[in-house]
């Protein structure tokens, strides 16, 4: 339940009445997501009194939190010093995000009300390639020079850890700031106030580099279950980190971009509503197009086998049963494999295992469909022969179909493409020209035509 | 890069020569969970020798990063002490995954090898749903009494803290074990040392109750960004927690789930090899089975559409091309709308939306298509109104297909039905009839058949 929503109408009563105090009281107890989540059902004229009894620091929490249009809107509504004040408060890495998504004129005047320092870390991080750990991660963590000891540590930590955006894990470096090793604030806390960190730093760090793609930064943290992951640059100094919290938004991200390429969708964005209707309709349509075309193949087999289909008419009405029954297992033995290369558990070096267990599967499932198959048509045509043609068509549409789903990701994974962009659609379609060729050849033998 | 993989040979050695020092060396410095990786790996009988040389916390977490096959292997070749031992170091999450993955006459002896506190704590944590946050919570947190000041927090926190799943977030109860509030280690050690608990804790904590799906753990933590979340029984009594790493790990098995079950699959397991042949087997036919008696209403409307079939054979040719371009922008159409409302993006609320846009994205993407259609149909048979009934069915089936794909996981979710189910398959099928209704009244209406 959500709670907060009984607030809304309150809310947009003290707003109406200018209350600010009123309304300031309640913000105040509410989390900046549930804040950002009534935002968006207020009117604009509204968000901007809202945003005007928030302190600092929660307006750049709420803030962060919107999309990219409405984060524009809301500027748009806010003095200079206002969005000045708001960008400072961000964190790096939800700066980024917000600039990374502005028009480039609207970026540009951004850039230019913050000062020296914040702007050139702003177009630091933009320059690294998009969806890289150098474009997700935040420059606000804490580091420990190595010969500090652990109350010197501690100190600093006191004073510079309400900035940070954790201060869980330190990361321990030395004069020229490379990564030498990470103590967690749990062995700081547990330590001797004089030893060294050096002492009670582990030095075996797992690290991660900016160019990397951020989805190695989860497939590390997933696995070994870190709070926090530093970045370091080409020449190992660390220069940000990625938090937990973020791995969780982009794990989310990665899946929902592998659920529509699965379905042969190409989207720039992964939110339903918030890519444009024409960015929406040509990221759909290109699969679509390209699978209409290779349908003809289907078509012009069927003329070809036309003499077979006119002289038992009754051939055709089992072409859907075919293609579907084709279809589907396709669909389910691709989902596997995809599903499985992409959390790790399956890997390449395991192809023969896979090979087998479809194989295996496919027969016996062909075998109780292909059975299912023959009785239809016997009770619809009551025609033991087509039966047999049917029955027989499916068993070996299914096996085929099956092992060709199973082994299109792993020859994809093998030429080093996303085995993601082996869709049900594309599986379907190649199934489809099979099927055909199959299912006519087997008839022309067992039907003599 | 696995790194530690080119440790293996190097390990195997030392464990065939029986060097248990060398390899106590090596494996001190390797992650537990790159251990696990090795041991895998390995033969039985060498898993025996390497598990000899950890000590004793590593094992624990080694162990309970193994399948519970393999664990089950394991278990029968260590002593009923070692057993003991390790079912005593794993954390109370580790061990209900444990026994509750064994066979019942295998946790029964387990259960009877630990301490009656451990032992009550194991039946009453098994005896919460499958899939609910008792089930999956660990009993390790720290808790703090309200009167306490930080100095004795922080006095409490060291000396319990080794055993702690996290310290980090501390959850404040009062006599009666009410959860009254939560401090996280950053505010307590930034708060001066004579300041009451009461006074530094947030008093709105974010909680679940034990009997809660798992699946609302993970959408409140990613949306608060929280490290854990307490969960309490029905008396609001603090009983334990779940923390952050372990909703990655959920949020990746739910995700996989719903990959599964949109191709039409339910797998009692979410791991390819792990579940055995024949449940893979039972766990994708069923739904196969379902299909392909639907697809029998598809046989049947084109024996009853015979007569226009016979007397133009051609529109044959058309029947998978149309079939496939229904289905792939169901399978499209649904993918979006389900995937939506699983991240909860989308809301029920929302769905006028939905079919306004879908609706318009349907009419957009069928003119294409049936375009194209047009062109194909021209191209292989040179007949003009054959040419137009193909291309006005495609463009009327996409138009159709693209909204039923959207607009049934709606009904499903306001059925309070799992939209997931509406798989591409299920789709596929739906629309495979309605499509051969409108080609055909189309091509009689056109052809004046």
């Amino acid at each position: 339940m959500k709670w907060y929503k009984i607030f809304t109408p309150e809310l947009k009563e003290l707003i109406d009445s200018k209350n600010l105090k009123g309304l300031s009281l309640i913000l105040r107890e509410i989390h900046p997501a549930d804040i950002a989540d009534i935002i968006r059902e207020l009117e604009p004229t509204e968000r901007v009194i809202a945003f005007r009894v928030l302190d600092k620091t929660k307006i750049a929490e709420v803030f962060s939190l919107l999309d990219p249009e409405e984060e524009e809107e809301l500027l748009r509504y806010f003095t200079e010093q206002r969005v000045k004040e708001i960008l400072l408060e961000m964190s790096p890495d939800d700066r980024t995000q917000l600039l990374d998504e502005l028009p480039a004129s609207v970026v540009n005047k951004l850039l230019k009300l913050l000062p020296k320092e914040e702007r050139d870390e702003a177009n630091l991080l933009l320059n690294y390639p998009p969806q890289s750990a150098g474009r997700v991660m935040t420059t606000e963590y804490v580091d420990l020079r190595t010969e500090i000891t652990v109350s010197e540590a501690l100190e600093h930590i006191r004073k510079t850890g309400p900035d940070r955006e954790t201060i869980y894990t330190c990361y321990a470096i030395n004069e020229k700031r490379i990564l030498c090793g990470v103590a967690s604030l749990k062995d700081i806390i547990l330590a001797k106030p004089d030893q060294k960190i050096s002492e009670i730093m582990i030095e075996n760090v797992f690290k991660i580099n900016t160019t990397d793609d951020q989805e190695e930064a989860v497939k590390v943290i997933q696995k070994y279950d870190f709070l926090s992951l530093p970045v370091v640059d080409s020449e190992n100094r660390l220069v940000g980190i990625i938090t937990v919290d973020d791995i969780l938004d982009i794990a989310e991200e990665e899946a929902t971009e592998d659920f529509h390429k699965m379905a042969a969708i190409q989207l720039p964005e992964e939110k339903y509503f918030r890519s444009g209707f024409f960015k929406h309709l040509s990221g759909r349509v290109v699969w679509l197009f390209v699978l209409i075309l290779a349908a003809t193949i289907s078509g012009k087999l069927l003329q070809k086998y036309s003499l077979a289909l006119s002289s038992i008419i009754a051939l055709a009405y089992f072409i859907p049963m075919l293609m579907g029954a084709g279809g589907n297992i396709g669909s389910q033995s691709s989902t596997l494999v995809v599903r499985a290369l992409a959390t790790g558990e399956l890997t390449l070096r395991q192809w023969w295992k896979v090979l087998v267990r479809e194989t295996c599967a496919g027969i016996v499932i062909g075998a109780v469909l292909g059975t299912t198959a023959f009785f239809i048509a016997i009770i619809l045509l009551k025609n033991t022969m087509l039966g047999i043609t049917v029955g027989i068509s499916v068993t070996t549409v299914v096996a085929v179909g099956n092992l060709a789903g199973a082994a299109t990701p792993l020859i994809f994974r093998y030429l080093r493409l996303d085995p993601a962009i082996v869709s049900a659609p594309l599986i379907t379609t190649i199934i489809d020209v099979t099927g055909i060729i199959i299912y006519f050849e087997i008839a022309k033998r067992i039907l003599n035509i």
